[in-house]
């Protein structure tokens, strides 16, 4: 079973979860072997169907009667599609050797057919949507939501090594590639569960708080844990001039300390990521860090405790607070 | 006015098309004037609006009461921005230096905010198409069809450096890649223009053999034309392993003398493609694809020919023959 071990605690959606990944599977079926087998390998890695998750769990403060459980399911697992697909470009441009643990797919097969992959994992995604709804308003938005956050990672890359990156920036390139689909995915398991305005309302803001917090904290982890935690390299990011909150943080007033390691770019050695790890510890970036992300999660939780009483309000609060206090 | 000077002959469709090119570039603009401008660039590159302009013929051999000129508009432009969006993608696996005479994005402003541009292109694709129709189905459909693209492009990349490589293998792919969108324009036309199901079952087909024939056109300018005329580079293709029609059919029975020039791939110098093409003349490469590509060229014209008697019949007709007899 492919479905990741934090789900052993959330019974109430394991299911849901384990349909959403039987659908992704069937939908992935290709002709090319090699490549089917990295995308397997890929929704096997570790995927903890987050985003699915969240879409669920709104979808069940809706009117359960009128549900269609089978194009719910339909839908949650189209915004995991999309991010999956969006892993996969992105990968190509972090030229990321790893994913999930095993090796990215960029990596194993090359730059091209990673970039054809994620192009038919896009197809899946709208096919998967195309199945989840008769209507194409639900298309319109979906477009509307990938195109943001294809905008939030070009914006990120146009920022590329510039000290003088503003949190404000930050936040904006975060909010495209990070809490757009969160929000996304909050907002149409409220609106495709015939949740009442409110919730729905509601379901949107929570959705981008929690994705705001949990880009942040995945920031932050970059300069305090390591590689072997997260599966993943760290550190990479400065090199590759990707300048996130607890650098930003630490170098307002000081950035004449980082200025000569940053000038340096893709030839910094290791000790000189050290040395930058060192200067965030010295000014404070991680503090700082964590206290902003801790406000992005006080609003979540607030907002989900403002929701309607309903069994899943309780697993919502304990899954989004065991993410944003998270090890995994 | 962008709009490329084959349709000053086509005056029936050239105001249409004109709508399709206002429609597109009223959804590509975005944040980062860069790219936009890239975007832009690429619309006005002399870019035929082909398949734009075999839907909307197509669309006027249906129920003209019926239509709704606006949604067919849309319709008509997201298979040209299906178009781009690959175009963008293609040149980043071809390492292209050049599209459509000026200098393709990934050359411009590098492989990273190439995959970007055009996944941010699929996402216009998508909205222009769910602005066009009220159903998912067509959208599942488009799906569909962008899959097939994509497993073409695969495919092909697949058959790199594969010097046994069979016509068969070929057709499967260029059905792919190519042919796949002219029939899907074709048909989209017929059926959202409301045609009767004859017409629609006969559009599919005729878009299949204008396709098939078209590329097999374009991999035989390959071997005859000089880059000025095409705007592209010549015979990259073989040095990066794709072989194509008329080296497959002069490689049968003779691939010995293909086999020392072909084994050096990336190294193959300026006079080992030219003793490449002087071996494909050689062997008759050249005419044997002609005559194959005729084939699928008659195919197409006499299924126009079968189509009811509408004026948009003549226009059709006179449209596939001077593109498949072209030079442009």
């Amino acid at each position: 079973m492919p479905i990741h071990p934090i789900w052993d605690n959330f019974p109430e959606i394991k299911e849901d979860l384990v349909g959403c990944y039987a659908l992704m599977e069937k939908k992935v079926r290709i002709r090319n072997k090699d490549i089917q087998e990295a995308i397997f390998d890929l929704l096997n890695g570790g995927g903890k169907l987050l985003r699915p998750a969240y879409f669920i769990l709104f979808s069940r403060f809706g009117n359960l009667q009128k549900q269609d459980h089978k194009k719910l399911l339909y839908a949650a697992s189209s915004v995991e599609m999309l991010h999956i697909a969006t892993l996969v470009h992105d990968d190509i441009i972090d030229d990321s050797p790893t994913r999930r643990g095993t090796q990215s797919i960029q990596s194993k097969f090359g730059k091209d057919i990673a970039v054809y992959t994620g192009d038919f994992l896009f197809t899946v995604y709208f096919d998967l949507l195309a199945h989840a709804t008769d209507s194409t308003a639900a298309v319109k938005l979906n477009a509307f939501a990938m195109k943001r956050i294809l905008l939030g990672e070009l914006d990120q890359m146009h920022q590329r090594y510039n000290m003088d990156i503003t949190l404000r920036q930050y936040l904006r390139s975060i909010s495209g590639k990070t809490a757009q689909l969160f929000s996304l995915s909050c907002f149409e398991g409220a609106k495709w569960g015939f949740c009442s305005p409110s919730v729905i309302i509601s379901s949107r803001h929570i959705g981008h708080h929690i994705g705001i917090a949990y880009q942040m904290l995945d920031d932050i982890l970059d300069y305090t844990q390591n590689s072997e935690t997260l599966a993943k390299p760290v550190l990479e990011d400065v090199k590759q001039g990707v300048y996130s909150l607890p650098l930003i943080l630490a170098m307002r007033g000081h950035k004449e300390a980082f200025e000569p390691l940053l000038r340096k770019g893709k030839d910094m050695t290791p000790e000189d990521t050290q040395q930058v790890v060192h200067l965030i510890e010295k000014y404070h970036g991680t503090s700082k860090a964590q206290q902003l992300a801790q406000r992005y999660t006080d609003k979540a939780l607030n907002g989900i405790q403002a929701l309607p009483d309903r069994p899943e309000k309780k697993i919502l609060y304990r899954l989004t607070e065991e993410l944003l206090y998270r090890n995994f």
